[in-house]
């Protein structure tokens, strides 16, 4: 019962309002589940706590009274995450930002929102865009994600080719540390060389410093107006060639997404949409671009003409309406979804130099042949960044418990590939409990240990996800 | 004679023609005391080994040597800083990255070039113009800076309000730690998402954490053409209006500075430029706009005119040619030189969110008035940035003595109003030793106990450029 003195204790501190015990019937045992839980599906939630502080100094009251009694603490945000990193499987409390969804400070001047870290990601989109502003970091789970899980994985998305990651869109953060210690980091200055910067240190560190409860995001103006186009490429290399010819291009390149024919046709499958084109080709490029004027449109056209001659693309397509924006999108965004509707995948986020990707593939295919022969392979992601997602899709033959084994046996063949060519074996995802084994893949043993000694500053007790990145 | 065993031994390690010894004679003593000084003129150098590695290996020799015979190093770049950053008083080894100038890497693709960290920034400029591509951190010391001691102070300058800090152009980092340990950062991918980041924790580190020795850079597309404009504004007031009115205008704002009236009149004494308008003014603004074409240039006559007709600026001047550029330029460029040739000062490097400039610069001449009666004040800075360089020019009946103690005096009160107002006590110029002291004016004392939890994690001997910083 002493999960249950634990739970009373901290309605005491907090409110019981705040406090929900598995057992005590509040909330169903699905719902309870939910939250501690990501969506990596290779896990089980066991825990009894569930929080949901509002503000704050309620978070700092949580860790603190954790801290003295050595509990262990998961964060839950928006539970998007593949890698592990929400995931409470071993009795911790899990503290829910869910109800820090408010703006707390708007500067029209400087184009900063400061917001509880529990906010929806799109909410952010319409808090910036009804203040005539646009915060640029985009994906497809952004209707669940939280802006705090976001920051706490570095968030990447559709549109890093353009604006970056979501940490060049922090300015200040608040944070409570393992310690129970709030740090307010920067707050919205543009400039502060007054020591080491802790700020980055939190954003990408997957709540095990500390748990992000409000941050300052910068924004920015939002594009005038956009044109996607999307694009039939026969060979892997043209991809390459389109993205040289187009990305230092005098328009803003906005997104340049790329996807293989097995992609489109689990799209047209399942989210009933038509072909792009007459014929099928072995791959697709989705590319989005920023248009003014009129002269804007007519260098759209010249970039589709200098591509068709060069002969990167044997067809091509630029959205007339929004309607067709939506569809072109769809065929890239949509690809996940499809693929989790009818098959249990298993899934790489990796990165690699744009300039080693043609050698990699090559590396990688001739893996893929011996180690998942027959196995189908879903590929796409975000080409501009060097970033591909690779999804081993599971014969309908071979059981669940079978194809993972599979996949981990085959993985650290994959991440020495990944290392040989410099790549990262976590390009977006993270690492949480899912690549923890995995780590010195990407980074150097030294590090690591510099990285546990960094989290002991932080944490000394070790309790903020516990298990997770190190 | 510890130093001269030592010195031998470095000899043995690294090679003979790599090591100075004080009284080895092969450097005169003028030349070996500005390897351990910076600009700041506040403190004499007292060491008696200089060493030139020629790469990251020497270094980690050198360094691991020092560890494990407890000896101290001071890391030496362009020595262009303004707050002891690079001061060796102690007898500490000083270690010149001046022979790591070379080229290592460069990948036209990506737009990236891995080089040295003894660079000097201006031939890294040439090294990205040559290629095609555009390093755009500037500022007036780029001749003699190196980009790697750029890197450690987290170097601003004036084209910040377009590029950001250097924190945002560094790809990848290699350092070498204070246990002479080499970590190699990130590389050359653009998304890495496993663990924390320690390369922005080593950016801005003052060299306290490690050496930086090598760095992988982001380059961008030169700016096509650029426009220089020269405003005269009669009240602070307007500055800010003017940046409201053009920070968000549709062409690229690649700089926005102001000065006084008397930074005006410095200038035009030491470096005899002529007037720009035919009545002074109580403020100046330089704008830099890029430009594409002829429409962009209509842009640019509508911003004057807008400005104009809301009676923000007095007169206003849009440069004809590549020499009034220059001209427009030094009006701003050289008003340090200008100061130092003659006269004593006492620098202030501090930043302001933009909406609470007014109200603190009220405090602060509140403060000049009463603290600095009769002094003579240079205010000038990259105000688009909120960042204010206030420099407290010396009487010339006070002694330098005198002059430094009154200003010491002043300076907490000084702090003190910025941390009210939310503000930096050290913008760009970082903290060395010249602000240590005030250090808690801009962290709190968990965070500065944090960092020196950090340092401990890569310097557990203390070894690395001490008492700088914390």
């Amino acid at each position: 019962m002493i999960a249950k003195e634990t739970s009373d204790q901290l309605s005491k501190l907090i409110g019981s309002e705040k406090v929900f015990f598995r057992e005590d019937g509040k909330l169903d045992q699905n719902t309870f589940d939910s939250y501690g839980l990501d969506r990596t599906k290779v896990y089980s939630p066991k825990y009894q706590i569930l929080l949901f502080p509002e503000n704050t100094e309620d978070v700092q009251k949580i860790v603190k009274y954790a801290y003295e009694n050595g509990i262990a603490i998961v964060p839950s945000g928006g539970r998007t995450g593949y890698a592990g990193g929400a995931v409470a499987k071993s009795g911790e409390i899990v503290i829910s930002l869910a109800k820090m969804n408010k703006v707390l400070d708007f500067d029209p001047f400087l184009g900063t929102l400061q917001v509880q870290a529990g906010m929806i990601t799109k909410n952010l989109h319409k808090e910036a865009e009804e203040r005539g502003f646009y915060f640029p970091v985009d994906f497809a789970a952004t209707g669940s994600s939280h802006i705090g899980g976001n920051i706490a994985t570095n968030a990447g998305g559709v549109r890093v080719v353009q604006y970056g990651l979501i940490r060049d869109w922090i300015l200040g953060l608040t944070v409570v540390t393992g310690k129970g210690e709030i740090f307010r980091f920067n707050g919205e200055i543009l400039k502060n060389n007054t020591g080491y910067d802790l700020k980055h240190l939190f954003i990408g560190s997957e709540g095990t410093l500390g748990i992000i409860t409000e941050c300052v995001v910068k924004l920015t103006k939002p594009p005038k107006d956009i044109r996607v186009i999307f694009l039939a490429v026969p060979e892997y290399k043209n991809i390459l060639d389109i993205f040289k010819e187009t990305h230092n291009f005098s328009l803003p390149l906005l997104a340049f997404e790329f996807l293989t024919d097995y992609c489109l046709k689990k799209v047209k499958e399942h989210l009933s949409v038509s072909d792009p084109f007459p014929e099928s080709s072995k791959y697709y490029v989705l590319m989005e671009y920023e248009v003014q004027d009129e002269a804007d449109e007519e260098k759209l056209f010249g970039i589709l003409e200098t591509i068709t001659e060069k002969e990167l693309i044997t067809d091509g397509s630029i959205a007339q309406n929004s309607r067709q924006n939506e569809t072109f999108w769809k065929y890239r965004e949509g690809i996940s979804e499809s693929l989790s509707l009818a098959h249990t995948v298993h899934k790489n986020d990796i990165s690699l130099p744009l300039r080693n990707m043609e050698a990699f593939l090559a590396d990688m295919e001739a893996l893929l042949a011996t180690k998942y022969q027959g196995f189908e392979v879903a590929l796409f992601g975000h080409i501009g960044d060097g970033n591909l997602h690779l999804n081993i899709v599971k014969p309908k033959e071979l059981s669940d418990a079978d194809f993972f084994e599979r996949c981990k046996s085959v993985d650290p063949e994959m991440f020495s590939l990944i290392q040989k060519h410099k790549g990262s074996i976590s390009a977006e995802h993270g690492i949480g409990l899912l690549k923890k084994d995995y780590l010195q893949f990407s980074r150097s043993e030294a590090e690591i240990l510099a990285m546990r000694g960094i989290k002991a500053v932080f944490d000394p007790k070790g309790i903020m996800n516990p298990g997770k990145v190190l």
